[in-house]
């Protein structure tokens, strides 16, 4: 792994100062790599897929790790899409003279080596792999021990690509160890590595995050909550509500609770919920909820699980400051959403709520890099430091200061 | 701890959204509390001393440790400039529609509360907790036990003119320990602190990050460098480099390795060297310096050393690659400056040092909060993640996405 450090930092340096013209040319280069070598990704997924059955892994598990040929095109087409993207390296702002009369500015400049730990899909490898290498940054990448094959046969192609163009093979490197010890090596050498980003589930996360001595750019819990605020639209209420739940079920930016004001509840709950019924969604409410329309009754736990299922929590509340204590206890910070006509109420909800993002008449399914204009996202991050929400490439930045002078001193 | 910690967090969610009018009324009853106090915060002061004086303190630290009616007074100035700083918070940037219709943008937001360990200056209670406040964020501060009665009388101050406004005292704890075990169990809440800066020496703050489950704000060495090029200017070489060595010697930004390009040496070394001997600069230098100009032999510890002292290490260059391949390897990546009148070399320069600051043709002392109009700094960033270089009121904050839809769902 010291070895593998030493290289990403060599290549980090080269990465860093590459032109965005030779990034694109990389980029387009291994979208072709990809897609010449098709066969042979797929075959090399039929090993892992065939590996993963005898192991008895379950059938989602499988369904992640399969790679079928238009799961490659559509890598190729996300490494065309992210060199169409600006690049961030270089960007300079907020330029001005200062009165000692040196001109300051920031520069947009890559954070260096990012190392990404991440689960079974290996599509992951490509994604993450060329956000960082657009931004500038050289990656280590450590993938799934099920996803092994698959991963080493990308990253043949990546090595292929980078080098088509005259740029060091180790930009990316993909660990090709299933042993556990290289984690445990690679979020612990802030010599080599400047970030860890792991994407995965909360165990791996949590795990990551309490052993790294590396900063983490976490994506944790998305316990998403809509509130129907006393002064909502019905319409507005209806639609908004029944897409933050039912547009997809397993993402982070789904709606998990939902908060009616009591004043709405008599005329919101029978329709929505006969609405939801109609999608399969299993409804658990508490006792006002239940006074209303049929649920299964909420426990304390409900309120902070992600279910990322057709699962809702609901819950009538007294009015808008207990819709914020609410989302202050139980919210894991990822997006919120108020219903409301109320300039003051929606305001005070946009200023109170501290949420990666918030929300004013907008279905929660909106918190996405793609959505944000971000072009591509490395994730969703929970954190509050460095990076909050969708991450792209600007994420994966840093920026210095930058300082001209014409022989200028301090008096 | 627990109880500071929950106190802190429930804080944190007033002064997170109190308006700039109530957190600068609070900034000038706190300076009028300060200066209404003078005579006790001396006579606490002098406890201090006489007991650091009886523990047998140094006389540097006895030095930072005194506070008198003028430091008094500088500390209630202090309180006046923050006031009069932009209030960060609720700023909304980059605000936009999106495709879908959703108009998108970034709102800056506190942190939450913020902690910070210190060692002798009382002064330090004062000024992190006035940039903690304004920018909306609670603070628990920690400082030396040998401050301890200065750290409290200033503490009472503090919460008198926060309560004088009608806000929560708890939004600044100083905590009134001197037990080591407070720091320990201060920067392993994550669930009550968002982020930790220590101020003070090098082991201080390599102990917290190490130990630390919460985010750190790292302020480490300056091994700061200036590279003086072939075609640098004879009088903004010399200007610069006695400026950026000599302006002060015990601060972060100083100068302490030279560069010399190897066609110059000859010229400049002579006469610079005679200008640091008057200053008292002791001189260490490499072979080749050696054979220029009278200097003590420099050891390969003389290159990653932080003097914060009259002494300097001066290295003649191959050329501006071997410069690079220096600073590479022995900057600590706080400031670094080049003389040179080379449009293409200092466009090099400033691209390829990965340092928080690179500068052209000015002197290394200007990386600094004031100088970069940041009205103040509660340090000056090492680290890449989130805040790098002078961190002001902006640093001690993030953004949140915020959303305006008009019943938008995703399709």
């Amino acid at each position: 792994m010291q070895q593998i450090g030493r290289q990403a930092r060599a290549a980090s340096r080269i990465i860093a100062t590459a032109n965005r013209g030779q990034k694109d040319r990389a980029l387009e280069a291994i979208a072709q790599q990809l897609e010449s070598n098709v066969a042979a990704l797929v075959s090399a997924n039929a090993k892992d897929l065939a590996a993963g059955k005898e192991k008895g892994l379950e059938a989602a598990l499988l369904d992640r790790l399969a790679l079928t040929e238009s799961g490659v095109a559509a890598m190729a087409e996300g490494c065309r899409q992210v060199a169409s993207l600006a690049d961030p390296v270089g960007e300079i702002s907020d330029m001005s003279y200062r009165p000692s009369g040196i001109q300051l500015g920031k520069m947009r400049v890559p954070l260096g080596v990012i190392g990404i730990v991440y689960e079974s899909r290996p599509n992951v490898t490509v994604d993450a792999a060329i956000l960082c290498l657009k931004s500038g940054n050289a990656t280590i990448l450590r993938g799934g021990s099920e996803a092994i094959h698959s991963n080493q046969a990308i990253a043949s192609c990546i090595a292929a690509g980078l080098s088509d163009v005259g740029l060091p093979e180790h930009v990316v490197q993909v660990i090709d160890t299933t042993d556990r010890q290289a984690v445990g090596e690679l979020i612990t050498m802030p010599e080599y590595v400047d970030v860890i980003v792991p994407r995965g589930g909360k165990g791996l996360i949590e795990r990551i995050s309490r052993d790294a001595s590396v900063p983490v750019i976490k994506h944790l819990d998305g316990i998403c909550h809509v509130y129907i605020d006393k002064e909502a639209e019905f319409d507005k209420a209806m639609a908004i509500a029944i897409n933050s739940k039912t547009h997809r079920y397993g993402v982070c930016n789904a709606m998990e609770t939902l908060l009616v004001h009591e004043s709405r509840a008599q005329e919101i709950l029978p329709p929505l919920c006969e609405q939801y019924r109609e999608h399969g969604v299993e409804l658990r409410g508490c006792e006002k909820t239940a006074a209303i329309t049929d649920v299964v009754p909420a426990t304390e736990d409900d309120w902070s699980t992600e279910y990322l299922a057709p699962i809702l929590s609901i819950r009538v509340v007294d009015d808008f400051n207990h819709a914020l204590d609410h989302i202050a206890q139980y919210s894991s910070g990822h997006t919120e959403s108020i219903v409301s006509e109320n300039y003051t109420t929606n305001r005070a909800f946009i200023q109170r709520v501290d949420s990666s993002s918030v929300m004013v008449n907008a279905s929660t399914r909106f918190a996405d890099g793609f959505e944000y204009g971000l072009g591509a996202e490395i994730g969703i991050s929970t954190d509050k430091l460095h990076a909050r929400g969708p991450v792209g490439l600007e994420g994966l930045t840093s920026q210095k200061y930058v300082v001209y002078g014409n022989g200028h001193i301090r008096k």
